[in-house]
Formats: structure tokens, sequence, C-alpha cells
């Protein structure tokens, strides 16, 4: 997620990652090492991400100091060490790739993160000050990373032609021109998912007047009377139009449709009943919203029906759980990443032949990844694809 | 409790509910809402308990600042809101209330509160500085707002003559006049109901010499030769003369007697077979003391014992768990109110007929409350009652 | 322990324990009092370990001030209660033991304890910031203490020359004077057992150059490539050449054998396989390493295994669980302790017979001894005992 956020910060421009640790850091309670093959994959993530460099912080382990302990490429074991070695094997893999780096990754899906958002909705005397964007911005990217889809992350302002499905966690602060570009958007025929929270306060943090959400009352078809803040042992449920039942936890807003559809309807509380999800189509798009904290199965099942409104497809589909696949893509060429976190090797059924840069070998049908193991595939770029 | 302590503070003179919330507040972690009817039935019970004003913060939902979202009478979501229902409706009930604004809520039972004493006992450096006022009264509290028995908080150097029974929790600290004080009303008949770690320091937080309680020795029948505070995980039992076992916690005096009978003994520890619970006869009244943080069914089994001695009767009897019962009484007419706190109605049956203020009804026999319902009845004072 | 590292401090010269509380303190959240017999037996502890004085804080329990509740030799409830009379007890019992204020209490065993690794080893930024010097001092006594082999506590740098079985918990910062000396004494035969994350740092904390652990790697036979700190909740296994299996966790060293051999191994993890504890022959001594936090069961089979070879003797072999002996000596005399801590009495069979200097009585063949009792039993020592 960090590897896409800072792609997302310049639009897609190739980036660098400044410092990575070698092995272990000094600045947690406890470092854990990174495992052997660990950092080669971290740093073929980052390639596949968008990252033209992997540097190193730092060269020699220090002596002294409040660093001595963070990891270095050359450790104070010396050269008789894996770390030393695995970093060796990276220095020598790493310009097998040199033909990629006029590739781009590139996304069919954003998650807005806006940083003035982010400070205002951590700001206390909130409905619940358990409320952090970060936790929403994980559980987002990490049902769209399971599924290998690539995500950007997006300045709510900021020109979303090119995306499918746009995720607004927690979108508490918006600006005017923010509303208006979201709105029109969806109204070109972009699918919007926002959750709770979202639309409250103007750039000043005060509230926009009229009933919540006021700038997307219209988008979303809905209005929120009241907030519904739990306790850390409250529970509520939805039952879903298509007959499946969730946990909620954390928040629920009690909503009155206007003009949406309900998804899904709360089960408790004294506005059992009263929708929890929503759907509200609008002009050539549409735009769903989440009026609670569900459960990862719920949410799940509420972004496979976003993904499939917006026919958005993951890189490689039916891959086998752990095994990672990313796409770089120039005018001519493009690159498949595919990268075993498993313990044990992985098959997986390629869709069409070509080189594998990292091994040198020509490859097609199936290729067979080892424990830890990486392919980078490159092909000739199939323009029919959608 | 809070409504019983501020009517306290001006001897049962009418008091105004300066600030209520109309629903949730904003200064907590998470900030719950009053459910439907939660509102109503706390103004209520604040009438019951002496108010005779009903005042709310805020009057219109902040736009802006560390307050906006705080409840209002008016919320952000505006007049089409459940909470601006309530707030009028509550607003139009009130003033059926006006015959008994010169009524006061009365009591035959004390607790001792004396800030003095509530600062002394939480400084440090205590046998067990977990050892705080608050959970003491609260206990005392509950057990007889349970029994539907009214309760006033009275300094150790007020006039006590209007009690029956006056509890004393933790009254570490006590002045000579408080101490002479309490020993006089038992004299005249009264019955007093301490607890340990009371009658240690005078008012400028010396030990009072001699063994402990020094001040109340004599009306107690014992001496206290030393503190046993437990773990966390400590744990103690007594048997009462009456065959009954309390487990026991926190804490442990050592008791030698001096008069006193004892009521329960502890079974464990190097004091095992020595008093937890004694009474002590003392001129016409009588002085309980418990040496021991007794769990709930055993504070319960003390408490009906001394109530029993003292005669004190509750404002109704009988009445289902959950079915709240205060008067009000004025001198040709009292009000009794009844809030059921329960999510499901409730009969009641009455001691004598009445009109119903809130319904306007006239009522008798038995009466039903819907869930969260409440009814005032008006009744003429039948001054034959005790 | 604390008992053992005081006397230490000057080497076994006579110390005086300036303040004891006669019961509880008042520093604590709860203050626990001693129960009856308690503070006894903590004082003949104190004389068995080498004190020629019990002194106590306080004479009289102040009636102001922090410590009020501190407790005395004569508490608040006066001379009327048990403390006073332990108090009493102790003095009469005390001046029995005069003879022996010229005895000293001796150790073949010595747990390295210096205050500057101490600071350096619990500053941040570590591989584990969990890992502090006391828990591990403790661990070694403990087991030590429960097969009542007597303790000292040792600088590094100091004459080792009368110990057998000298211990080294995470002797992170260690001076070049105290490496040769550690050193020289395993050379002339002494026993070493030397734990993880030792002679990492010199006493500037500078790194010493070279694989870990710079200065002890000849001595150990090993050198470490890396420290792998565990989570809370990770943990290995060790599987000892001598068959035996023992959970890990905490940490754990990755070691590559440079003439050690191995007593056990990891089971776990990448570095499955390589050595967990090893054992060095080193001219006339033997150094042990222990490079994993282990289980009890396994801290006492890799320190009977060290006992054997160093052939260090309990003062008294086969004694029941909660039963302490130690031995004071002087050049003609020799003064037995035996303490029993249980609520239960003991027997105890005396290697030799001799005179209770508490009782006053001629004891030998078998002593039996109260709940919480006591013997000091004086003999003519015996020069021909190893």
């Amino acid at each position: 997620m960090t590897f896409d956020l800072i792609r997302s910060l310049r639009q897609g421009e190739p980036w660098i990652l400044m410092e990575q640790a070698a092995s272990q850091v000094n600045w947690r309670q406890r470092n854990a090492v990174k495992k052997p093959g660990v950092m080669r994959l971290g740093s073929l993530q980052a390639v596949a991400r968008g990252a033209n460099g992997i540097l190193f912080f730092q060269w020699r382990q220090s002596r002294a100091g409040a660093e001595k302990f963070h990891s270095a490429m050359l450790p104070h074991a010396g050269t008789e060490s894996r770390t030393w070695r695995e970093v060796q094997a990276l220095g020598r893999e790493l310009p097998r790739l040199n033909a990629l780096l006029e590739g781009r990754a590139e996304a069919q899906v954003a998650i807005l993160m806006d940083w003035h958002n982010w400070w205002a909705l951590e700001l206390d005397s909130k409905p619940s000050n358990d409320l952090k964007l970060l936790p929403g911005l994980r559980a987002w990217h990490r049902a769209l990373y399971r599924r290998n889809i690539p995500v950007d992350f997006a300045h709510p302002e900021s020109d979303l032609s090119r995306y499918r499905l746009v995720i607004a966690p927690h979108l508490y602060l918006v600006s005017d021109a923010a509303a208006a570009n979201l709105s029109a958007w969806v109204e070109r025929g972009g699918v919007l998912l926002m959750d709770y929270f979202s639309g409250i306060v103007d750039p000043n943090e005060q509230i926009r007047p009229g009933s919540y959400p006021a700038p997307f009352r219209g988008l979303l078809g809905l209005e929120i009377e009241e907030f519904v803040p739990y306790s850390p042992e409250g529970r509520n449920s939805v039952l879903t139009a298509d007959g499946r039942r969730f946990e909620t936890r954390f928040w629920a807003d009690v909503i009155h449709l206007r003009g949406a559809e309900a998804l899904a309807r709360f089960e408790q509380d004294y506005f059992a009943g009263s929708a929890a999800v929503t759907r509200n189509a609008y002009s050539q798009g549409s735009a769903y919203y989440l009026g609670a904290e569900l459960e990862p199965a719920g949410l799940e099942w509420l972004l496979e029906r976003a993904l499939a409104e917006a026919e958005v497809q993951p890189v490689l589909a039916g891959l086998p759980e752990g095994v990672e696949a990313q796409r770089r893509a120039a005018s001519a060429r493009e690159w498949l990443f595919l990268l075993n976190h498993n313990a044990a090797s992985a098959r997986v059924r390629l869709p069409v032949g070509g080189r594998d840069l990292l091994s040198g070998q020509a490859v097609g049908g199936e290729i067979e990844l080892p424990a830890g193991g990486a392919a980078v595939i490159e092909t000739v770029i199939d323009r029919s694809r959608p």
C-alpha cells in the first residue's frame, strides 16, 4: 500500500525506494529480521509498483550511535553473512530489469486520500474518537490486493477520468471543488463507493449545513439523520437484499432514502429496518454508500458488487492464494510480475508466453514458482485486451 | 445518584438541571446517543428527585468548534429529526407537572459525603491506593435505588435527625464535631452502618491516636489492630451467624470485639475466625460495621438487616425489576413517579388512586406502563401513613 | 538475591540490614502485610547471608506525613499487637546468634553484575528493547536458590579465583580487562556459563568489531551471525544432544560453531539445525553458551550440567521443597541455617550434630522444623569437607 501511495503522489511517475532495510530496523520495540528471500521479494514488489531504483539505509552497519543495530548492506558480521549475500544477489539481478524502466504501473481503481481530511478526521471531540483513517484505507486496499487488482491513491480534486471505480473512505472533510469533481465524474459514468462520516465538513472544519452528508445527498440519494457510534462491545447486523447477513460494529448511520435503493438493512437497534448499504443510479454512473463498519466478508460482498458494475479486471485471475501479480506497461511491451509469498511452490497458468527477465528463460503455458520465488515476464502488448 | 447528591447540597431545596444533553455528548472516546425515550425518562427522573427545571446544552448544534458534535435541541439534521421531536414533546409535557413544583423529595436514609474526606482518602501512600470513594457510594446507592428507597447525601456534621438509617462509606477523615454528631444521633435511636477505613484521621490528615478507629471505638464496640489489603487476586470469605457465606476481596480489618457482636467472621488467612461484620447496641440506637469488601449479595444481606432494624420502607414495594418509584410531597398533596426503564411494558398495583398528570387520566387499582413509559400520579396525602 | 548482592558489594564483609519493614510498606499500590512469622524468617535469611545487624524503619509509626501507613516496630495499634510482639521476640532471639558474627557466608558460584552493563543494556534502539538485565539475574539466582547453592555477585574484572562456576547473563558491555579476566579464569580451570547478547560493546558502547561476540569468540568457540528477536507470540524449540526438547522464545542467535560442540540445536525457523546451546573446552576449563531464552526446565537442564562439571555442591542435599539451607563459617566453627518457608512442618536429616542456637538444644540425626520455623545449628568445622 505504501508503494502505491508513493507512486500516486506524482501520478504514476517512476520513483525511487530511497531507504530500505536489508534486514531488521532498530526503532521498534522488538526488531524482527527479514527472513531469507523477503528483502528480494519486497524489492521486486516495489519495482512492480513503479520503482526505478532500490536503495538501502545503510551501506555499512554503524559501530556507534542509536542506529548501530539497524541492519545494513554490510552487517557487523561482515561478508560471511546471508544479508551480504542477499544484497549482492539483488545487485546482480536488478540490471536484468533495465528494459522495464520505461514501463508504468497503471490502475483502474483509485482510493481517495487527502492529508487535510486525515488531519481533520483525527482531531478529537468526534462522535467516535476511535475512527482513524488508515485502518479504512488498509481494509479496502487489502481486499483489492488479494484480488490482484492494481490501485492508485488519488486526491479528491484530481482528474479521475482514468478510473472505473473510486473508493472514498471516511471523506469527512471535503472542499466544494472535490464535491463537484466527484459528482461530475459519476455523472460521466464512474462508480463511486463512499463510506460513513463523509462529506461532513468544509476545509475550515465547519459543518456543511443541511442534513448529512450535505454535498453528497443528491449524488447518494439519501440523508443521514444521526450517527450511532457503538461501544467496543456493541454490535448490529445487516441483512442484504440478496439474503446474506453480516455483522457490523463501531458505527451506524441512521439513513433516510431519498432515491437510493437499499442493498442491506440494519436488523437491530431503534433504527432496525433502515438502510445500511445503498446504491444510487446517478446519470451515467452510480454511487454506493456504506453506513456501517462491516465485517470483512461484508466488505468483500460490497466490493465484488461495485467491481462487477465498474467492470474492473484483476491483472490475472485464478491465482493461488499468496501469489501476487502486478503489471508495468510501456507503449510496445509489458511486464508481468509474479511474486510467490508462500513457503511452498506454486503453479501459475500464463495468459501469453514471454521471457522471464530474472531467469532469462522463455516461458509459456504454465510456470512453476518456487517458495518465495519470482518471475518478471516480458511480452509484446496485445492492444486488443480491454 | 448525581440528582440525589445535587438536591442534598441544599438540603432538599428545589434545584434546576442546568445542562443536559438532548442526545450524545462530545467528550467521551465514543459518544453514544440517547436512544428514543431515554432523554424523557431521565428528565422525569430529575423532576422526581426534586428538579424544578430541565434545561439543555445547547439550543442549536454548532457549526464549528470543539462542541459541534455535541447534541442540541435542534440538531444538524434540523427539525426533521427524532431529537427535535423528543425535545418538543418534553416541552409540551413538563407544564402538566407545574402543580408539583411545591413538592419536596424526602428520604429516611442518608449516605455521608464529605469532600474533605474524599480528597484525603485518595491521596497516595495509603494501605491500598486502589481504595476510592465513589465506588463505595455507588454500591450503597445502587442497592437502595433497586429497592426504590429514597436517599439523601449528608455531611457528617449536619443535622441527621430526619433519618432512620445513615451509611458511612470509608469515612477516613472525620472531625471531632462529626464524630460527636454521629455518636449523639445513634444515642438518640439512629441506625448507623459504617464500613472499613473510617475514623482514621482528623481534618489535618493526622492519625487519631489510640487503636483504630479512635473516635468510633466505643460507638462500634470494637478495635482494629491492622488493615490487610489484598492483591487483585486475593480473596477471603465470611460465614455469617445466620449461616450464609459470602466472598470478600480487596480489604480485611483485623478486628477485636469490645462489646459488639459478630454478625460474620472471616474464614481464611491468619485472622480466620475473627469478626468481619459487627453490630453494637448503643444507647437507643445501634451501629453496624463492615470490615471487608463484600460481594454484592453480601452487601444486600447486610443492608436488609440494617433497613429492617431502622424500619425503613420503600416508596412502593413489590415493583417489577427496572420500574422506578419516587415521590415528591407537599403539605396537602403528593406525587408518585413511576418510570419503566424496561424494553417491555410493566404492570404496577397502586396503593391509592389518583390522577396521572402526564396522561391527564384518573388511575387506580393497577396501571400498565408501556416500555419506557412513565406516570406521575397526584394524590391527596394520607397523613396516617407512617 | 538482594541480600547476596549487598554482601557481594564488599566481597563478603559483614553488612547491616539498615531498614526493614516490620510489616507493610506504604509505597506500593496495595501494601500487603507480612503475615505472622514472615518478618522473623526474612531477618534470619539476612543473617544467614552475612548480615550482622537487623534494623527497622521506623521505631514508632508516624501520626502524619507520607509514611504514616508504613509499618513500624511500634504500630498505631500500640503494644497490644502482633507486630510489636514479633519485633520483641526477634529482639530477644538475635543475641543468641552473637557467636556467629565472625562467620562469613561463602559461595562457589558467582553471577556477574556490572552496573555499566546494566545501564547500557537497557538503553533503547536495541534488537529487542524488552531485554532487561534483572529478569536474567533472577532466573539464574532462583534456580541456584532452589538448590540451596550459595551465590555471590561479582564484577567481571574482579578476582574470580574462589569460584568454580561463573554465570554471565547478558554481559552486553564488557571492558578489555573484563574479557581478559574471564578468559584467564577459564584457562585456569573455571567453568563459565554465558548467555545471549554478551560481549557486544566496549565501555563506550561501541560495537566490538569482527563478528559477535568479538572478545569471546575464541573462548566460546563460535561466531554469531545475527540476532533473531521474536514477537511476544514467537516461539522456537531446541532438541538437546541427550534427547530432550525445550521451548524457547524471545531471542535466538544464529550461531556458527568454531570449535565448540552443540549441546542443543534449534528446530524451527530458517536457521533450524544450527546450535542453540554450546560447550567449548578451553585450556583447563570450559565455556558454555546459551543463545536463546529457554523455558525454566531447559535452564535447569543446562545449569545441572554446568554445576556437575564444576563440581559445585549444595549446602545440604535432599531437602524438602521450601526449606532453605545456608551456611556461615569461621576458622573453627560453622553455622547451618535451616529456614522452613512452608505452611507445614518439615523434617531434615542433619549431616552432623550440633547445637541449635535459637532453641539452645543439642540436635543430631533428624530435626523437625515447624511451619515457618528455623534452626541455626553450630558445629565444629570438619576441614576434610571439600
